[in-house]
């Protein structure tokens, strides 16, 4: 069996990297006791909490955290009528953080993640690690047997093309969870016992042109290469569908990866998943995005961007271009979506003007 | 420090999968001692050993094993004219082992590889890790995150097209190495003390369209499948060039699996590699290959196969072709090397008439 680690008695880190450029985005409906376990690793940063559902309840956070609270209330404000690119009741609402953050670097994990030992019993840093993997280079274009070649007591093996050892600009950096392993809702059903135990000790890079389901329960990434990608979609309250959120962003940011030569690593670092989320509930969450997956994954395999793209942001709108022209033949859900990417980039740009070269 | 197991007092397995449908190929110049480390292992199997350099010499097998020996002068007599195609003095000589077997699955391993021990100490029975993962599917069109999905404790992930769970057959499984790992000659150069100590618990599908370094020393393949692609190229004796024999056999399987529809996967077993070869003496033998191979991979990278090529003959005729159309400008090595392409298929369908339907 595997349990999470006791963080009572690690020292909060008073060296904390990036701290000054590195905000932690929470979505929530509930206090965030869970940020108690994290404290010797999370507490010297600043947190971006975006509270969902009704926006009268209160959050409690834990004292001594420095933070932002947005509820929905907050994203009508600021946001007016592109406030309705932000899902409600939805994790997806966690997309509005990434956009009022001013960081380079963003860390997002969901309130049900703790602390994960390695297996040594350490408690597993996890942040630490993201900034590990978003500060060393991806290796996208040839594979490298021996995992992650930049980490120490490992290289470029025998046969890798000397002109392609710099690497390339991590863009994402997307971690894994032991115990309660990420299934969908049919598998899930099937095997509501298992667990992941196994700890792999590796990162990698996702090779170019290969698509990955992007979780985002424990992921980071660098808001200033890849942040207007980062959109969670429509989700939740009015919408036909949840979970796909962001299994949405990870393959816009793929293909926007891909094209612009920016990495993707993922493995470490592991979070302990606490709780299983209702599998009916799920299932219906789901289940349009089960069929639809089976058309939107060969659209997005297939969806080449121009040269003329040099941007996220202009990657993005030829994207919601695609979007709308390819998919919408399937569900009138994906016509609106493909404003909706429109919007969200409007809404970022309001929100991060261009600073003037 | 990583050591090799002691496999001392482990009972010889008496009920080894496909031990009639397996051989083992080793090439040597040596007498086969380290197969006494192996013996719990495979001495149930059927050895083919294909002994390089001096044919005069007498190798020595420890007692109790299974197996055929080939020298020079058997090969010679065995192929005439055509054994111009197999390489004299190089490791790659080994794949007229591959070409005289008649087995459906081929396991190969260099002589200076020890048994590796797990993490908890337990000696790595590699043979039946690689025979688990030629047995079960590969998964090569997308990015599964938690690894080999089909591993007890593991499965695909939520976004995972449900259309792919299916998989396709596993064509190649290629093990890694504790201790000595796999470095070219600067790399040797540069980190001499460099010892490969962590263990990943993983087994993974190298996603279509990218190539891999394909290593020689821990490998194994369904011969039914891709055993014509695994030709180990023109090495040592006579020619400009070493040490690229593996890489060479790895790229057009990689191309060929990736036009056939068939899997490539990477990770477990470990063995234990325990001699470093000399850096200076791998220098002049890969010198050429490092320049060459900066044209050679974007080559393998944008070779596209046609419909017609359906069999494994085929694919790599049309890829013989191509490398004697695009690759004998660098250099007319490759010229002579696209013929022995030809010559190798011819010599495998003269030991393998194709059987009647």
């Amino acid at each position: 069996m595997v349990e999470p680690a006791n963080t009572v008695g690690i020292p909060v880190n008073h060296m904390p990297q990036l701290k000054d450029e590195l905000d932690i985005v929470i979505p929530t409906i509930r206090n965030l006791d869970f940020l108690e376990m994290w404290r010797p690793f999370l507490q010297p940063y600043h947190l971006i909490i975006v509270q969902d559902g009704d926006p009268s309840k209160t959050i409690a956070v834990p004292e001594g955290f420095d933070y932002e609270l947005y509820n929905r209330n907050d994203i009508n404000r600021i946001l007016g009528p592109k406030a309705s690119c932000i899902s409600f009741k939805d994790s997806a609402c966690r997309c509005f953080g990434y956009m009022v953050s001013k960081k380079k670097y963003i860390f997002t994990i969901d309130d049900d993640c703790f602390v994960a030992k390695d297996p040594s019993g350490k408690a597993v840093n996890a942040l630490e690690q993201h900034i590990k993997n978003l500060l060393c280079p991806s290796s996208p274009f040839f594979f490298n047997t021996l995992y992650d070649p930049y980490r120490e007591g490992a290289d470029f093996v025998r046969g890798y093309p000397f002109s392609l050892r710099e690497g390339v600009s991590t863009a994402v950096s997307h971690g894994l969870w032991l115990n309660i392993p990420d299934y969908d809702a049919p598998t899930q059903l099937v095997k509501p016992k298992e667990r992941n135990t196994r700890y792999v000790d590796a990162v990698m890079t996702i090779p170019k042109g290969t698509l990955f389901p992007m979780c985002g329960m424990n992921l980071a990434f660098d808001r200033e290469l890849i942040g207007p990608a980062m959109y969670f979609g429509l989700m939740g309250d009015g919408q036909p569908i949840g979970r796909y959120d962001d299994m949405w962003a990870g393959w816009c940011v793929k293909v926007i990866c891909d094209h612009l030569g920016l990495g993707v690593k993922t493995g470490l670092p592991y979070i302990y998943h606490s709780k299983a989320s209702n599998p009916f509930v799920n299932l219906k969450k789901e289940y349009k995005g089960i069929f639809w997956q089976e058309d939107i994954i060969p659209f997005f395999q297939s969806a080449k961007l121009s040269k003329e793209a040099v941007t996220v942001q202009q990657c993005y709108i030829e994207l919601s271009k695609m979007v709308k022209e390819k998919l919408s033949v399937i569900d009138p859900y994906f016509d609106k979506l493909a404003d909706a990417m429109v919007t969200w980039i409007e809404a970022w740009d309001e929100l991060n003007p261009p600073t003037k070269a």
